[in-house]
């Protein structure tokens, strides 16, 4: 049988050969006691790209995102963000359990919001209330298809966020994708954001790993929080040096991802079992089923046929492209998509 | 000049003459003990009168539902409940910083919600998402208008619960106004509880208090988290002796208060200055201000005249009906609503 | 058969006839909404004497004392008390639970610490330990019997407190006991102290409360974390009323109280029940029963005639004298413990 | 000059050569999926070493610990422990954070604690108290000079946390050291223990982890609680391989840093600035300096002359041997310690 592609996620990756011959001469030392020479030239790299002062490796985006949250607001507090955000769906309930922080949940299109959005949903000072102190934004946006924000979007909501006192971060799982497809560089986010989440386990490809940004004085109370969490780790060096093998071979190659999923969008957008094709702006491509079919039935004929990708909800399919994908394999993803029954074809 | 009428509020009340008797001749103990006797009296009164197996006696409506909470989740749950509920919106973020647990918010028509709106927010076994463990209910609808449940809605939310191992809490804040409002009866609502919060300082009229009704298995955790939290009052047959009073007095005449409310709104109905009324069911008035006014200001030309009042954000407007609010006092607000400046009739 | 002697607490009072007429004529309003004029006339009080910015009302010293410590405190830090202390013991483990914090318990005689105790616990800035921020001090000391701080042992506390930046709070459920013992003046406390809660249920024969005195910004954070906590009480001038009258008439008197303790503890020297006596300094007596003796037998044997007190372990006794203690019924205690079997007369 | 002889702590290690090769072999997938056999190997290698149900893979010896402690506890429960135990004092408060769990702290013979210990500390049932949940064990104790539990000492605890209905958990950050140095067999711990930690990267050398030990329904709730600690990584296969390759090559060999550790001991033991040496039971060497000398200078003047150690507070001094240690290292550190200085001489 032909081999699996695997389009469930970008966090699939497996270390290139190049990356694995880097792992493995990898400087090490004890990195609790902040030894390790090749984390802090990971830590550096990145906060010197986003113009930020500091950087913390921790083993993943849900660590640096919540250790982020605790860094910015107080029990009590209130995070305004989507009401899809990755930091309030899919990490666990974390923001209520690390930081006892309240949500107030906007609607963005594709997941994406703005100050409009923002400014009605921030408190009052009254007792009982929540105090408003931090917006989190996800760039791109997972659950709106890999929607991006542009700088120029992302420029008003920090001076909304100025004016107002409140902290601004952002969830940058793939904020590799946003700056390819958008054309923004990295060096102009860090003076929009108070804490920036980089995650190199996804479309970058490392096997392991997220860096948080932010100030120095940041950085110290993150390092903190994460020995606490227990995500002090000894000889990182390993996983940091597959992170700096990534950003020095990885980034620019996302156009390839991002023309892959186009590819998939207009096959998709050709059968008739496909209601509605979310627009592709990066490497995301979700997709509604057609009345009459159900999304885990569709998921399931596809995989059969070797294609893997995910159900998103009962009537939502996602597939992500990356870095194991190659262009032979979307070939015959199209296929199967154009295929995938004879009764299919409109 | 005339006196004001206060329609911020059903909490403003005074304790009547006969309640303030009551009170003082009340037969008292350590509570803290076990040893009160009238804070007894009213936690079995109230226990029977909903038909559940015991009763706690706490310092406010938010500490019975914030208790309530903590007993019916763990941390990492997550609790369902309309997006404009008390116990999300008013108590300070108490979810999360009770219970450290995360919130899935509904959209119900006035608040009030539905299992067709639950049921497709409740999580899958998966680690990424919080476990859903309770739904919340508020009966009256504060932010709603007072717009209420009946029995009959509430059973099949009742029966989805059941069926997914949820939990069902019941904020009481006015659950008396509905009762009165609807014809329901107080005895029906113990079997579709786990628990319910009735509160004593609203329109029954009393100073201070709220009581948790529950199993007994609940009622014994919840004694331990008041204690906690700082609840356990020492002499408070005081403060019960009131509640009891109320529960004797202060219920049927609450159909005056509905009365009142459908006059105010009739009034409000005929000025230019107003949009809309929502559908007046209970005690709460809720209107939007007409294009071009500010609520504001419509709260601070009401109140130059001795009407007070509360803006429920920029647009809207608040007024509550009340024991301490008479039918006269009613005729002279719906004059001065009437009248509230010659250039605003219709 | 005769009227029962209640010493297990200070806490088992009733109002006088003077304290519920004062109750009966309390002007009261919403206090949630900051309109209860007697609640503010004992805050203010209270404050003053004191000699500090402002005052909260609350309805137990438990929730004075944990709101204390949830504003001197964040989450991962470290508050320093005696192993003994109220807030770490009695509390319900709200420190850990409302505060997250960690505590670092002293082993002072009778509960009193002095800052060659705290000194060597405060940890260094170190990403393994806890953050030291808070020490907590408890004047009387329950379960030291009733041991006392005096002023001049505070002041050096201060002082360190000062220069390490750690704040200082104190648990002040018996603090007029400890200003009658030791002739000091609650003026003086105001300048050693971030936070000072004052009981009014305990010897000061008030039915429920307590305040929590401090700055004005340390006030302000405490209503909204008293409102979260669900401790708002609408018209609450009734048990504040009780506060005012308490303050005004039941200080002085509670020399009385240190008397009868004195009798007490003579008493129990000469019997062979008894191993030891704490020496008395207050209102509290604590002894240990001798060899072959269990204190509960002991507290059995005393019921069975009258005299209520309390087992602390497995071999210590408490006795707590206070206003509804009369001298007829101290020769009666005395009495009775000098005569409790024959076989037990030295 | 000659190279560093590191006697900091046994996480400085570095992976050896064979190590890494296994390290560069291991076949991963994304263990977020649950897709990574090599995590799953070393999960199941080490259930069955020490006979429990099942294992999680996680970042460090702080997250299992931590996980544990949430799994094993509610909030506002008591975990009974040593007051020395790294749960409580390394872990940056995470019992309180984490857990919102007190802590009732024992004062064992370097840190072993014993039934006769536990006992008096569980709390009654009692609304003042927190609920007694837990005892946590540390073997070997690191801040007790590496002392090592026996089995027989375990057994009894075991057994009063099953007569009282408290849980037991195993701090195991040397647990290998303990079973070199006694003898005991890890298939023997399961019975005794509902959770266990396992460090690889002390004693054992692998770069980063640790595993939890329970039941399969412990498992799976600590899986979940790992993912909101933001513990659940990709391709963590890597670092898994190293730890199997540990468990395969580093524990019989730890006998020989024993006798390293007892040969230091010998030579602190012949010098006049040392005071007293800890009984060296695995490897673990703490002493404490003679009366005019300080910890610190002690520890500089050592690194020096090439041999770094950790001061453990004023007046004592830590050394811990480990797989990077050799026998000549070990030769000239005894040289350096009995020729510290001239004047040092006995």
């Amino acid at each position: 049988m032909a081999i699996k592609i695997d389009l469930r996620s970008d966090t699939v990756t497996k270390p290139t050969a190049g990356m694995l011959a880097a792992m493995m001469v990898a400087k090490v030392g004890d990195d609790v006691f902040g030894e390790d020479e090749t984390v802090h030239q990971l830590e550096t790299k990145l906060a010197k790209m986003f113009n930020m002062e500091a950087g913390l490796f921790c083993p993943s985006g849900t660590m640096t995102n919540q250790i982020a949250i605790k860094c910015f607001t107080q029990p009590m507090d209130e995070v305004i963000c989507d009401q899809t955000a990755h930091v309030y769906r899919y990490e666990g309930g974390g923001i209520a359990y690390h930081s006892m922080a309240s949500v107030r949940l906007l609607n963005g299109p594709r997941g994406i919001i703005s100050p409009e959005l923002i400014e009605p949903e921030i408190n009052d000072e009254n007792i009982h209330y929540p105090n408003s102190s931090l917006v989190v934004l996800e760039n791109t946006v997972n659950k709106g298809g890999g929607a991006c924000y542009h700088l120029s979007q992302i420029e008003p909501i920090h001076t909304l966020c100025n004016i107002k006192g409140l902290k601004l971060h952002l969830d940058g799982a793939r904020i590799f994708n946003a700056l390819v497809a958008t054309g923004d560089t990295a060096k102009h986010y860090g003076q929009y954001f108070d804490g920036i989440s980089v995650c190199l386990s996804k479309g970058l490809g490392a096997p392991v790993g997220s860096v948080l940004l932010g100030s120095k004085e940041t950085i110290k109370k993150a390092v903190k929080i994460r020995k606490a969490f227990g995500g002090g780790m000894r000889q990182a060096g390993f996983l940091a040096a597959a992170g700096i093998y990534a950003l020095d071979h990885h980034v620019e190659r996302m156009a390839i991802d991002h023309d892959h999923a186009r590819a998939l969008s207009a096959a998709l957008n050709q059968v008739n079992y496909v209601a509605l094709v979310l627009p592709v702006e990066t490497n995301i491509v979700i997709f509604e089923v057609a009345l009459g079919f159900k999304a885990e039935s569709i998921v399931q004929l596809l995989a059969e046929k070797g294609i893997v990708c995910t159900a998103f909800g009962p009537r939502a399919v996602r597939m992500v492209t990356h870095l194991d994908i190659s262009s032979e394999m979307i070939d015959r993803a199209i296929e199967t998509i154009l295929h995938l029954h004879p009764s299919f074809h409109k």
